[in-house]
């Protein structure tokens, strides 16, 4: 049995060799190759340039000190963020394709292997802000170094595919070549979000309040205006699920398959911070009832009474802390930072509950392009427990830990939210999290039953 | 939005009152009380003699001592499950029902509430192994006497369903104590089975490593015959999951409700001692690649490399900690005791998955009926995580909290094992337990894509 | 205070053999046999039969169940006490002088080994109260058998020694039989408080709040009379300190050394549950200019807010739990259960200190004999840290760790209490606990400087 | 070694009021007063510029990183040392004596407040690492400032008392003010030296083993010759214990009292890395008969077969991390960074003990001037328990939270070792950590008996 495990921008990849599937994947294959020929060369370098520059650009109003602490193990330091993508890229990529590769450095192997068991040794994910060295400026120097020699690599790859047709041997390697790229660019923008989140959350243990970066002339005063909320009904239905056609995916959605949904109601917005804190003043954090029984324990245990960014002042006024700092608390923004506990509660007292995965994706297909707030708010919790799909399987080797060996005791999170880069959204992208979970930008979309 | 939220044995209930369903419920409780009319006076009564006794048989074996302790936080002493049993029937069914109401203990309400927030205080449940009194006698004592007034009720409430046509309100309460009684004894015997996996932790621990009971005669030198695994096909298509119909159902398997499933195949029956010592000896347990990386860290904080109760001398050979003490690890029996994430670790070890829920209700009623060890060998893991059916509500007050609240970071367990009372299995019946649970008696059936 | 007979400290116990000491060593043995001989027989066999028969005594009004629980692991099952006491008979006893020893049962040499790194291994500590079997019948058949070997060789060695002029070979035999059949007793005699303090903190957690015995005629209504605390001053100088002479001491007693004591006045009784609550309700608990910064952590971490065994209602009466069940707080009877932490803090809001040991021994031979609750009321916390005395060194062996291994971060106690064995308090007597250790019945004894 | 002018144990520092001790206080004031008058100007002044430059120049060879982070919670960060000692100048002495004083920062209060309760609020310790701003930019300039308004400060003072005879006021503020400025400066040696620990443990977790800075050439190839270990006999009498006389102490070396010490026998030098190396491959981290009974269970838990900053590689050759990096073990350098737990265990396998710190006292104080490592190799453990002196009594207000609150379950450290500021030991002087503490540079001294 095989599948397709990832995809790049102009090509599929296969990771598991099957003679019943190779004719199509040749196929593929051709498309993506001939795609490299009929562009313009150095597409592929732009792309990377741009995507590695985005990282700097989010490290860029922090300090040194900023960029190497780290504020709890579920976090990571900004540094150990932009040394570990440029691992990516220097072991699953040069160490393979550049002829002579060299290590940049002989125990980064270790010190920024995140967690694949298959590449050996890793430094305790615990201790990673305690790596006051290497500095800041020598992972800008590592990252400069590997820029440099992906760049080259991928010119030369570029010229390989240009120059008359490939052979077997090439075609196989170019398109791993291919694969592997776009996976790192994509596991890149995956930590530029998380660069954002944990950067978040160091700072807003620091009773100075400090703002990452100044509350743009945009944003002043501006709540925006109020959407009512309303139901939208789905009828019930047999629906495909799961990615298909072109462009890249992770292989976790994958393969697309069908599932039934019974018929159900999609909120057309989220939950805001006026309902949010309606919820909080009724007592909502005090009330068993409306808790899962882990979720209550969890509430006790850390004596929460609120979302993690708010506080509340003697007059009972309430504010939040964002990337501006401290700020009032605005009414019609999406209420952000919340675990699935608390998601899960705050349906339970409105008389709804969290969509699953199914009925969000096929939702979000139908409502979507009427600035419903699927993507680019906040993440949305999922009552869909992190789970293979039917005939998923992860790819061999080390990049296959990516993400089959995590889909125990996560929810699934859909959508995408306002740290997240701007193309790196989709329709059936998984994003998961522990229920605890509240660091990241995510909030709740309700659902009622049919 | 309401639905029927729990059935008696000859009787749906409401749990909540909706006008559009009630001429239908109206229809069963009549049903219902027909057949209490109908059938010898004091069957009800009969069946509570019967289901209460056999808590009795379990505990006969051991000593008061073995009575009053627990072992781990997520076991129970044998005489707080004597006595939560009872509180039960005590506080939601004689509380309620029984005319002049006295509690037999006041502070019994507290001692032995399990987890109904909505009951009041609890006694916290990692010290339920300290309360050395109540003595064991005293429980019995507790234990008579409240079957004596249940009796009585019973006697009662069956005497008014005979005397003629029953009034609106008569209807309405005769219902709501069939339902209760029938949902005290369902989980009475919940609890038996928990009796007996908790005691054989208990003993386990003991370096006596005592028997709970003789080894029957029966199973002397008994390793069963061995089957080969088969593979049955299952095609693809909209199947329906839950219960519907006559005869009791806990909340959480209702509503019945259509889901799709993909083609896949399902093993003929559970993995053996044989095949598991294979994956122990082949190194499974030391090997990464294969165990989810939550259980991966879990095996390694515990550094576990076989299952609980397996055992092996200094000669290599495997012995068993069963409830007839130490034996000889039998190679055909099921393998036993496995934690969710040693199952999920044996499955792709094997080359193979978990099936879920729906692949598993749906081959189980398609395979039962040859022996094929769905029910009355060992609750089988399921990859589906413990969730909520589509449209499916907790009935209102404590009772609620039976299920639903659990819903999250628990993983469903399908058929029934050697410990669950012979009566107490069902197609659509769910067990859930979290990933990490190891003293129930479960196993593994294996599945592969279609 | 009459004394056992037979003396081990400077002779047996202590093994270091100094070749200036022997004469004397002789001489002791010689005074210990000549006393066997002279005194009529079986009085060693009776004084072994009370004390073994007080242990009994103290597990008479406990049920099974009430024996076989541990409620932490600070403190120990009754039964466990009840076997490990004999477990010390046979191994350093029986199974050295008894000729054909055979251990009553081979595994009690791992269960009841308590923390003899010597003997080998050891069941860990926090699961003694798992064990349910043996059962507390089959312990008080092992108390049975050993006690009945015990007195065949008691007897035979005095009729040994009686017969005749012993050689030099069982001189040394007689002298070490002696020595630890001593330590024996007085060790029964130690875990005897242990058995009393343990299982009251078994019924403190109970709420049912049972009582380990009515509450004696004697006692009702029995509030002593009010003493006047009295400041006895102590002139400076070099005083002696630790055990000399006839009769029985532990090891760390020894050797009896100097030490130089400044001036100082010793309070004539200890603090009382007037004064002590008078603390309380100053805000004692609530004030950390009065807490050593580490007891002040302990006491935030449990919210400690008064005594353990003390609670308030609701009108701000006290009580106290005892082993007579809750009664009313006893004004003038002494407080009792402190930690080092409070009995600190206390005395800092006194204006007080606690006594060093040197300074508590001195005082007490000085002022003893005119009821000054020395003895027989509550063990008096030093500021003194368990320590060896100069020239201190362990016996070898495994009965070496007997003492010297736990000379690190605990807290000696002077004095004995109303839990303490009769005989079994001495002037040179230290008993330790951890600054933390609260179930011991433990007080306050203050001093002033000079 | 040059002593501070001032003295401020009995007369300032220590705030009991007692008429008996008015007129002597009076006296040392007198004299200090006295001693301002006759020094040059300014003196104080160029004393405080040096000693706070020292920590300037320790921080020097460090990165803003390295200055953040905090690798443990018994440690802190470099920048969090430099502002701490800055705040303490701030509070205990601007605030009190500078007219119009303004905080320089009204966070700073909480942020940089250690551990005094009397202060208010403080930032919780483990956290200090999470601080990354203020920068360490900033805190130099927070240091700036307050050191321009500290110098300011004791003009303004010398100018006072050179300008005639002070009144009573004038000479009670001067006093005090001396007091304080003497306490903040030994208070940031005390800090200079655990800068030299912290970051060395801190940068001990890296695995690129970064040095704090060159091997100094004078050091290259540089074990020092073998002293041969002799025994001084010192013999028993009553000796005097405790700072009198002129110059700077701690509260807690007062006052001098009389201790009576039996004969024993002083090592003339510390154990150095050949003999520890010894115990190490005797095995003396396997044999449980060598340690305390909690030493051992702290071994066994961290799994420790060696120091903390040794490391053996393949070949059984043994190196050291040091402040110069990783450096081979130097056979006769003083074996350093032991917890208490392990001179412990060593003393006993080398059949000796440590000393008491009355011992270490008198015999440093009579065998010093000779080389004998008493001063500036290493802090060596005494066998005494942290307690007061007799007569001891912590001064008024928050500054007496300096000491006396830590006296208990810590053991007393005697002498100085290389990391501490030049003039900054004293024979009296009492250093305290726990007994598992091992990031310190400690060593052993060995004793016998007489």
């Amino acid at each position: 049995m095989t599948r397709p495990a990832m995809r790049t921008d102009g090509a599929i990849v296969e990771a598991t060799a099957d003679a019943a599937m190779s004719a199509a994947i040749d196929a593929v294959i051709d498309a993506a190759i001939q795609e490299v020929n009929h562009r313009p060369r150095d597409r592929m370098g732009d792309r990377f340039r741009r995507v590695r520059r985005q990282s700097q650009v989010i490290a860029e109003p922090l300090s040194a000190e900023d960029c190497c602490v780290q504020s709890m193990p579920d976090a990571s330091p900004i540094k150990w963020h932009l040394a570990h993508t440029t691992w990516f890229f220097e072991t699953f990529i040069l160490e393979r394709f550049e002829s002579g590769f060299q290590a940049f450095h002989p125990q980064f192997r270790v010190l920024y292997n995140s967690y694949y068991e298959g590449v050996g040794e890793k430094f305790p994910r615990p201790q990673r802000g305690l790596l006051t060295r290497p500095s800041l400026e020598e992972v800008q120097a590592y990252r400069a170094d590997v820029d440099h020699r992906m760049l080259l690599l991928i010119d030369a790859m570029e010229a390989g595919a240009h120059a008359g047709g490939p052979q077997e041997r090439l075609r196989a390697q170019l398109a791993d070549f291919l694969a592997l790229l776009e996976l790192g660019l994509q596991h890149e923008q995956q930590h530029q979000e998380l660069m954002l989140t944990d950067v978040k959350h160091l700072l807003s243990i620091n009773p100075l309040r400090p703002a990452y970066q100044d509350l743009p002339e945009a944003l002043v005063g501006g709540d925006p205006a109020e959407l009512p909320l309303q139901w939208h009904r789905i009828e019930a239905g047999v629906v495909e699920v799961g990615h298909a056609g072109e462009g890249f995916c992770f292989d976790n959605e994958t393969p697309r398959h069908r599932q039934f949904v019974e018929a159900y109601h999609c909120a057309s917005r989220l939950v805001n911070n006026d309902e949010y804190r309606a919820f909080v003043e009724d007592g909502g954090y005090l009330d068993p009832a409306l808790w899962l029984s882990e979720g209550w324990e969890w509430r006790k245990q850390l004596a929460l009474e609120h979302p993690i960014y708010w506080q509340r002042d003697a007059s009972g006024h309430w504010s939040e802390f964002t990337e501006y700092g401290l700020q009032e608390l605005q009414p019609h923004r999406a209420a952000v930072h919340l675990s699935y506990y608390e998601a899960d509660a705050y349906a339970r007292w409105a008389g709804a509950r969290l969509l699953t995965e199914a009925e969000w994706e096929h939702a979000a297909g139908k409502m979507q392009g009427s600035g419903r707030e699927f993507f680019g708010v906040a993440w949305q919790w999922t009552s869909s427990s992190y789970a293979p799909y039917p005939g998923y399987s992860a790819p061999q080797g080390a990049v296959g830990e990516y993400n089959g060996k995590f889909m125990v005791n996560q929810y699934v999170l859909r959508g995408s939210s306002s740290a997240t880069p701007l193309n790196h959204a989709r329709l059936t992208y998984r994003n998961f999290f522990p229920a605890y979970a509240r660091w990241q930008v995510t909030g709740i979309r309700l659902a009622r039953g049919g």
